[in-house]
């Protein structure tokens, strides 16, 4: 395998906090692209990038930076479509994929899971049937990932189908800050990992708390 | 409000080490019956409370401690059957009734929820419709409540469809090591909060990690 330094990484969707957050981070170990619809924005991202953090970041459309990459991150806010999941397909064959994706609605002020039943990890793996899929991030903030002195000192459960695509999965987690990877089972499992997103939500409103994250202990 | 020392506490099913942790350590600020189906196996555990921790626990029948008791803690291992929990339903109307219940199934090595779409705290919330409901303690290992040297320094999130029954379970919740209790929201997502503990026994498996539990931070 090749050490993350070799590695190149595509952030897809990564304007956003959790998407900038994760480029500007990992860009210290790998060479990262931001992959948006919108390619000036990609650059923008890209730019301000190289501005707050002084690291080196690519910015492209979702397609290039997917075609470029190593390793595709899905750094959007809700399940991506079925469409836009397709056409990425080919780029990423072979690819280790990482959903990091919760979809979730608020009701009545209260956050839980949409999709009934099944995992966005899980949606993202039939979609991308070549590619080696893992879930992961789920419960590291995104505003925590994009303040960029924050130290996160965070646990992350991993899912994968195999050790091998979390044995993957989890270098890259490892090189976010002092996250700590965790094995969590195969992607069926990605749900009660998913699910913790809309509780720490939860828990966060009602108990006036800044963005929890977990640990284990 | 009663303050914790003047409440009665039935640990239902509080024979096994859930329930035993529990009752010993609630002992030390409540008046704590075991129950059991079986009034000679509520007994025994209520004397090895005695012997083991020094604490006064009494042991009855799972329907007499209900009928005595202010607050009842169902530690029982899976989802009760439906006729035993309406066979409590009138001993513990108006009472605070805690579930700390996770219905789980064990499928080729991997832990997961075995009701679908549903949890347990809605289930006996059903049942027990004149009781104040609230799930709790899903992700404190009964191994290590009942090993008594633990001080048990986690996060507990709770489910209950009011502020004011969660304030009632947080209490107790509070009384039991150094748990800290966080309310999670309506019962509605206690399903989020219970898919924690299948989570949580995966990564445990996975990782050879002994008994983890949880921390916000």
């Amino acid at each position: 395998m090749s050490r993350p330094g070799e590695a190149k990484i595509a952030v897809i969707g990564g304007t956003g906090d959790l998407g900038f957050g994760l480029a500007v981070r990992l860009a210290k170990a790998y060479a990262v692209t931001i992959g948006s619809r919108d390619a000036s924005r990609a650059a923008a991202a890209a730019a301000r990038a190289v501005t707050v953090a002084r690291v080196r970041v690519e910015g492209k459309t979702n397609e290039d930076a997917a075609s470029e990459c190593d390793i595709a991150i899905l750094a959007v806010p809700d399940l991506p479509a079925a469409d836009f999941l397709s056409s990425l397909a080919k780029s990423l064959r072979e690819k280790l994929v990482i959903s990091p994706v919760v979809p979730m609605l608020l009701k009545d002020g209260v956050f839980s899971l949409s999709l009934s039943g099944e995992s966005a990890a899980e949606r993202v793996a039939k979609a991308l049937s070549a590619s080696r899929v893992a879930g992961a991030f789920h419960t590291v903030p995104a505003t925590r990932l994009a303040q960029l002195g924050e130290e996160l000192a965070y646990d992350v459960l991993v899912t994968a189908d195999s050790r091998a695509v979390y044995d993957e999965a989890a270098r890259v987690v490892s090189s976010v800050g002092k996250l700590r990877p965790f094995y969590a089972g195969p992607l069926t499992v990605s749900r009660l990992v998913e699910g913790m997103t809309p509780a720490l939500l939860n828990v966060s409103k009602l108990n006036k708390l800044r963005s929890p994250s977990i640990r284990l202990v």
